[in-house]
């Protein structure tokens, strides 16, 4: 009973510093996507699609989360947009104290988009606040379609599904049927693209939706 | 700061209520795998190849671990072998307290392998003991050759390394080479299988070297 009372006030404590990234952030009319999923479904991958597709017309930046090394911000440092690393030091998800901190060495005003790539993992993710306008997240089809059975809280907190991978559907035992139904199931307003960050298969579906949320948030004088 | 000592007070709390589990496991003379990966990469498909290869050898059962549903425990039900299914109802690991709950049901005296399938989580399964004798964890390709460096706890807490779904490695951008050097820099001791849960390929050397362990431990009146 107390370790839940504990985990309890983490939570609360994390969602007031939460609050204060959300209007931070509302301040400067820069739109941020926590994008989650598990470990290897290509939330990099797709991060470096999203930069390709839309740096021309939004300034991005992007938040690097990961328990330890920085593969991932050089991965998006090489498309010229600027990527913060945080790592965690074992912690399996970020949370509002470490975007807070990590924000400090951006210039908000100047920026549009903020994503920030969570901690691979399924889970913990999901109860942690960021102050993030949305969560997004990514299902492989190799992790199998009984995957909103069994980790239904990611799938109820995001705003959109990318079902990723599905070049490799021809191999694998996996309905993305399936994964629609469940998903939706759980969360009926959940947007959701079929793509592969392999092919490119279905990206400009997805670019196109983001770029439309970041449009609907920026102040007046700028859109 | 409180934070890193409210965790670190779980830990110690539960390496406790761990070493318990060791003890009663000892007593029964049953050897314990605690088996861990990430959403997706196989876990289930890997203990149903593994208990149609032993049980005929080996009285086997097995503790299923996740957020919610009991969809792997019926999976595993089918290959008449008893499976209990932990709940645990949000949170992202096993501890040792389900898993002393969860072997009530059990007669542990009557078994030789109990293998406990840990909730899919690259990260936090790895920092909370369950009494096993070993840690035994599955990387499938498809999640890319770079977890080593990114989830590298997993990796050097584990015996085994199975490398899962080879038969996908013409469809993906991986090393198996690569996962295999990454993984032996952090744990020169890990024996690693490559294997495909899909095709059988590589399963003969895992289910003869976990029955090479499992009696290794067996008391000597029932080897």
């Amino acid at each position: 009973m107390s370790t839940v009372k504990v985990i309890s006030n983490i939570l609360e404590a994390n969602d007031r510093i939460a609050r204060q990234n959300t209007a931070m952030f509302a301040t400067a009319g820069v739109y941020v996507v926590n994008l989650m999923s598990s470990p290897g479904a290509g939330k990099t991958s797709l991060l470096e699609r999203t930069v390709e597709a839309l740096k021309s017309k939004l300034r991005m930046a992007v938040i690097e989360g990961d328990i330890q090394s920085s593969v991932d911000a050089e991965r998006i440092g090489r498309h010229g947009i600027q990527a913060i690393q945080i790592n965690t030091g074992g912690a399996c998800h970020l949370d509002g104290n470490l975007i807070r901190d990590a924000v400090e060495e951006l210039s908000l005003r100047e920026l549009d988009l903020l994503v920030v790539e969570n901690v691979g993992n399924l889970v913990c993710p999901a109860e942690f606040k960021l102050g993030e306008d949305i969560k997004a997240m990514i299902l492989s089809v190799t992790e199998g379609d009984d995957k909103p059975l069994k980790y239904p809280l990611m799938f109820q907190e995001s705003a959109a599904l990318l079902i990723n991978k599905v070049d490799l559907l021809p191999y694998v035992n996996c309905s993305v049927e399936r994964i629609e139904e469940r998903a939706l199931a759980l969360n009926p307003k959940l947007r959701i693209f079929r793509v592969s960050c392999t092919t490119g298969e279905g990206l400009d579906a997805w670019t196109a939706w983001l770029a439309d949320q970041v449009s609907g948030k920026r102040p007046r004088d700028r859109a």
